[in-house]
């Protein structure tokens, strides 16, 4: 189409399909252009029909088969092959149920650890700032250009997986492909710690860093829960009138955590990580708000105020639950006058930019890598 | 997630999906954890599931109930909310079927043209280049740092809908949001002249212009169809030696027409104006090319050399079944070292963010605007 006529697709209801092909239409025609609701079974309809937020009336989406697209690594198109992520419907009912799903996430990930500070050639030192736990990252060749910046960095999660050394996995990636060194931030989440902890610990930091490091040579960088928590730090700051980071990388935020937003529902099984919002992860957004309002901005940023954030770079891919988490807060900070550039990735999962075995992922962090070099003074 | 640990997903198959949550797994997550093709009846699967390109196993998506999302504009809530676009599943047999497809394309569109004149204050001429015919589109308040620059414009329309002055409606837009002058060049088509007329049209016009305007003063710019015409021009040109124009803007180009990508299939049915590619879009490729090869670059420009393009910004929404041919073309020029923008829609079909009714297109135009005026030498 080269432009869609103002009111075209309007003036015809759903009902109004029937083809109108001059050539006289095929059975084949007349078959896909039937009403999908007639086609499809009942039982296909699920109570997301009722929940249609705007009140218009949904879209009926035939079952499908989707192929693994060959416009990938063939790292990735083994990624997207693979089925969904094991524990993605857990949804935890009691507390020690959340405790033992965090302790998984842990012991997920502590294996691939060591290899990863091998690999990238880079050190990692447990500590404390400001009374909160910390891990500092540092490349074994840290360039002369790079070693007065410093790059601070949240983790994902949804806001209580992965604690301890295993949430500094994308900022391993970060100082690994990009030759920085960076202070990843071991919050509290809860079920102990909710809201606002995890942002408190996070503006802890901050502060301290900023009694000693010049903020035009630093960027704050998370992805998912950490890219939501990237943007509250700044929404935070600014209301504080503390100084801001030179740039920000919020990969595939959780701008939003009333779970609201286009492609959750229609990247729901098509995304292989988060799969949907009926996952754990969807429970985790009132386990961390603890009773306050998700729609505070401090909370799901997407409600917040972007005028004069820093210049920004967002990540996501197409396949991604969150790509409308990301493509909002870019159009929102474009609004608000701010630099900010997007990349979504063929084929992608959510945050499946941080998987370090496909080459994607080196792609990814390039760009970030170029991005903070472009705006972190030297 | 933070980060997916290497190798963590591709080491479960999809038959070890049951779930091992500690607290105890309840009957629903045993239900959702199933592997999706017992839930499913074999009737849902289609002949794609025997396409895959890559050759691994194809994911089995439910029936769904996707919403209209309440994340966009009113407006653009009611484009989402209405059906199919009559005739996207029209597949002319015959070439006078394809030249009855052609006059109503035209039929559809000529209505809303001087309501689009009035509206944004244009005055559209039709005239020849180099005996090709254009549309000469020109604001009533020029403003002075325009009045040298000039913007050339190539419609979509899969290289078949929208002769005449219905093309030129994109052109109407960015002359009118823009407030600059634009050329819309009203190619040759299939079914008479398959490719390369159109490109050679194309490039007839921009090897007259160059003779007496400033290529640093020029961009080119189309969607769809529109968008892949624009970058194979600029492929010829590279290969002809002659000058470049100071910036493209290729919206959701149709880069592969070998039907390539992801969201081809991931999007369909999803996107309510191309909807799949088993439409007239998908047998327009054909036609086009007339017995060429598909994966000729000056056809599917994604398979071709992107060094030395021009800065380009990309348009597309995250409906779109065209999604992966935008972002496959920015992560292309973004690798060739390429100045790339882009920028993706909430909810958006193809192409829809050229529907002057809804609030979205005066944003994306505003951005495209922009973009011109820091890349265009005055």
């Amino acid at each position: 189409m080269p432009w869609t006529p103002p009111g075209e697709a309007v003036s015809q209801s759903p009902s109004s399909e029937t083809p109108q092909t001059p050539a006289g239409p095929s059975r084949r025609d007349v078959v896909a252009a039937a009403p999908l609701a007639v086609i499809l079974p009942a039982a296909a309809l699920t109570e997301e029909a009722v929940a249609a937020p705007s009140g218009l009336a949904p879209r009926q989406l035939p079952a499908r088969v989707l192929p693994v697209p060959d416009t990938v690594s063939a790292e990735l198109q083994a990624r997207i092959a693979a089925g969904y992520l094991p524990g993605w419907d857990s949804v935890p009912q009691t507390t020690a149920a959340w405790k033992e799903l965090v302790a998984r996430s842990v012991a997920d990930v502590a294996p691939f650890l060591p290899g990863i500070k091998q690999y990238f050639r880079i050190d990692v030192q447990p500590g404390e700032i400001a009374g909160v736990k910390v891990f500092t990252i540092t490349p074994a060749d840290l360039p002369p250009e790079n070693r007065d910046r410093l790059l601070v960095h949240v983790h994902g999660g949804g806001y209580v997986l992965y604690p301890g050394e295993a949430g500094a996995g994308e900022g391993m990636l970060m100082a690994g492909y990009g030759r920085f060194k960076v202070v990843s931030i071991d919050y509290r989440m809860p079920p102990d710690f909710p809201f606002p902890a995890a942002l408190d610990d996070a503006m802890a930091v901050w502060r301290a860093l900023l009694r000693d490091h010049d903020p035009r040579k630093m960027a704050i960088f998370g992805s998912s829960a950490g890219g939501g928590l990237t943007m509250a730090m700044i929404l935070r700051s600014k209301a504080e009138g503390l100084p801001l980071p030179a740039a920000i990388a919020p990969g595939t935020p959780w701008a939003d955590l009333t779970n609201d937003g286009d492609s959750i529902k229609a990247n729901a099984y098509v995304d292989n990580i988060l799969v949907a919002d009926t996952g754990w992860a969807g429970a985790a957004a009132p386990l961390y708000a603890g009773g306050h309002d998700l729609r505070d901005p401090l909370i799901s940023p997407i409600y917040g105020d972007f005028s004069g954030f820093p210049p920004a770079i967002l990540t996501s891919g197409t396949r991604d639950l969150f790509l409308s988490n990301t493509v909002r807060t870019h159009r929102k900070l474009r609004q608000a006058g701010v630099e900010a550039e997007l990349q979504v990735f063929e084929g992608q999962s959510h945050a499946q930019f941080l998987d370090p075995t496909i080459p994607e992922a080196a792609e990814a962090f390039a760009e970030l890598t170029r991005f903070m070099k472009s705006h972190l003074a030297l």
